[in-house]
């Protein structure tokens, strides 16, 4: 159970897409993903490849709170689950093959699979977070238009303005939510776009070929894992060294998260007593509605 | 000459786009426009809208360090400026007309001018660093295509890798500075985009119909204004409410900004005595080259 | 298993102090000593309240996962803890008695709960914090001792300047470790003086006294509770609305972190292979010191 | 007039403690104390020192726009303006002499003398800071007094609480701004103390002897001007290297600010027109109190 589930409620609900589990199962994805790319490329045998990765199995088959704390002495997790890996695949008792073992990892470093794997999660939980936005975005375009005349006062500076309507509140919630869609979808695009690039061909070294397996080819460089997992694209270079696709990625999320924030920003203010605009209903494991505990001072709803 | 001259070097030539002077242009600008989207709308007499705003003139025309000692009360630069503006106009001795002076600011609110200015202010500022952006990158193609084979060691965190090419490295930069190019001119189209926006039509009121006129019908819910402006798009809603295209804004020059903060900081990094990969020509106005001034502790470079 | 100890390696040694486990002992022994305090007060039995206090257990009694589900309607796992807490209190076969299930929570908002909690698990985290720090400090005070002569180059922005000794350099890393303890102390002092504070005694209502008891009269209104949690102290309100003293925490985390990571970077940058001045030791779980992949490029370590 | 001003109303206030012209006094007061020290200390004579020193005049001087302008090849103001010191003290026709040119930053980097100039007005702007904090200080002490009887809703979480009095919030108000003041202290304080620091014994060379100039040995390395400077105090090492003093001061300024800006909000949301416990004055250059400009909807002002 995640620490910041008591902290920030809700948070269960996102344990399958950012958990650790959820993690661990995108670090296996890459690295199967990877042998089968060896395979694909010509470089082994498909079959062994084949063999090899489904032997890697799902995160499941590892131990997140070991590798967790294995990970201390060389600042990731990677090293300790490659480990593990190449003892599963080379374990002939369990269906594996010693011969395997080399190919687990072949010519990878830690980044290479961290960072591919993260990206994989990110466009899973950009999937949800799209998801949950859209759903959000029909029911408030349902309130704008039920609430189309439903009277309100506009402010400027928190002082009372023209009347406008609920409805037209509601409009603008809608289009700070569906404002940054866009920019999610092109923010999934560009993990994507990342995903399969080739290195500059200026370089003296051309990356993507099986040939070229050494340190510093990663998965980016090769089309079948980058399809494999999801994150098929055309672009130039890796994100290890080009951040602009995680930060375009990160500014994306927060002009979501403020959109939500402004919606709930705004009903907080609405439903003080003295405004009394709009109002939450009562719900399982909400505390009560705001009663009148004095009659010293007047309040407008009691 | 602004404070920040002496510490952030090379300030001075941002000044004709963002100076003080900038700012008051873009003020002056936004309300003759807006006088002049009275006469086009036919709430005015069109000659007589064109004669009143060619009499605001130009930020020049006004003391800014008066108007900002000014602005104290109120928290803003507009209170004080349309004080002045509608003394301009009103000054039959000097052209003016009396009759003129409530044609100045009419229904509007003082964030209505100083957003629209502010936004005038950022689409001058982005044109410029399109431009030096385009211009930076054309001096890393020409060096990537130079140094396509001048060896170079990668390295992978911090420690040598392969050898790759300097040619690579400037590559990189390169597409580090024009991966952030689209999204700066899309923000510079979102500034646009909210620049000529409708209010929503849901709403109980349409803005931007000469009738319109009142606290909260800005310049950007009229076409003529925010051509004039150079502030044309399509869109809905206006950035007082809508931060988004603001916040984008921020982010794409935040991005290039990072992107000219890498170029330099491997500069820094290869330029180290010990690595010596790069050096920077001496220049005017620039200490000297590093001297070795020991030799007690052996260096490669003395 | 928390999420970020995948990612935030070392993340295992804090479990204790700041995991899930931790915050419901915090919790639970906030309301308890709320109870107690009640008692000591005079408002109930002291037997009564002793027994009462006793029966709510330790944060194992309770599961931090469905606590963490039930929180998402209210926005804290508060509310459901004290349903559950009252239900324990209140079971007779257990031992408990239904008189005692009014007394939990009585007059306490979940914020009082929630802020006196984290300032709890605070305060212990601060001592493992500061008994890191100082443990490092006696590290890097032998290195400064035993290194006072090996020669050094100091750099000015980058570039070689006049030899000091790495002895130096140690003692400067020590001066940053130290340098903040003083305001790590003060700020678990800080926690302190706010947690036994009174309210303003200008306020109409004195907080702190037995039939004060109602919403906003917090623990840390109480003498008593305020000692029982170890945070007692000395001054005036409580960190509800007064920030200064969590901020003040946060910022010397913050300090204490630089520090760290200043270390940190000047090891990567000196361990870089050209200017090899410091080395890593080899160490389980760590990727092999770097070697030597091509001759194609000198490097001086190879 | 710096561009600031425009957009954050009340800056023309500290021009002279932060404006340009308070920046070159800073650079030129370090110069001319490191010229002194050099006679106090006995490298040279002192009546000489006093006499070229003297020479050095004051920022108004110097030509700030032109200064700025020469900053941008060497990314700092200094190297231009010891250029311009060094003809001044050197010219004969104008009472210098060219015997004393090389007094002029004899030993010292940029980056002494900038870090130099800037804590001295930092200690400038930190006791005006302090002032007007002490000064709105009395004023809420006033109005705490007055109202400690004049009732006033508390709200938890945005909904109605008990009564509380307006004089207790004043309290809370007071409170917030000055918890602050003893870290300003120790702010400005702690610039000072870096300010005399001597470097770490340990290290190989000793720093704050006459014989010790040479580059690294700052104005911090002596006693006399960092008294001349109010910089006087007790401590190790220097602000280019342990940013900690610098962190710390930037973090009291940051609670300062956070504490006036809580009043602030506290005040706009109270003059709120549907809560209505407080107004603010009408006020010259202040846009009106708010009229109510609509009866379509009841408002509780009109």
């Amino acid at each position: 159970m995640p620490f910041t589930d008591l902290l920030t409620p809700g948070g269960q609900r996102a344990h399958d897409v950012v958990g650790p589990a959820a993690l661990l199962d995108r670090l296996v994805e890459t690295e199967a993903a990877w042998i089968r790319a060896q395979g694909a490329a010509g470089a082994i045998d498909p079959g062994t490849a084949a063999a090899a990765a489904d032997r890697l199995g799902t995160g499941r088959d590892y131990d997140a709170a070991r590798l967790a704390a294995a990970a201390e002495g060389g600042g990731n997790p990677v090293i300790g689950l490659v480990q593990e890996m190449r003892e599963r695949v080379g374990d002939a008792a369990a269906g594996g093959d010693p011969a395997w073992r080399p190919l687990v990892h072949r010519g990878l470093t830690s980044q290479d699979v961290m960072d591919t794997a993260l990206m994989g999660l990110c466009a899973r939980a950009l999937d949800r977070v799209l998801g949950d936005l859209l759903e959000a975005g029909d029911a408030l375009a349902v309130l704008a238009e039920e609430h189309a005349g439903t009277p309100l006062l506009a402010r400027t500076l928190a002082q009372p303005a023209l009347p406008t309507s609920f409805g037209a509140r509601a409009g603008t919630w809608l289009a700070g939510l569906t404002g940054g869609v866009p920019r999610l979808r092109r923010a999934r695009g560009g993990a994507v776009l990342a995903g399969r690039g080739r290195r500059d061909p200026r370089g003296p070294r051309r990356v993507g070929r099986p040939d070229g397996v050494g340190p510093g080819s990663s998965p980016s460089g090769w089309g079948p894992p980058g399809e494999e997992l999801g994150l098929a694209g055309e672009g130039l270079g890796v994100w290890h060294t080009r951040r602009g696709p995680v930060q375009r990625l990160a500014e994306a999320l927060a002009e979501a998260a403020q959109a939500c924030a402004r919606i709930a920003g705004d009903v907080v203010l609405s439903a003080r007593a003295e405004i009394a605009e709009l109002s939450e209903p009562a719900a399982r494991g909400r505390a009560g509605p705001p009663r009148c505990r004095t009659s010293a001072i007047p309040c407008c709803r009691c």
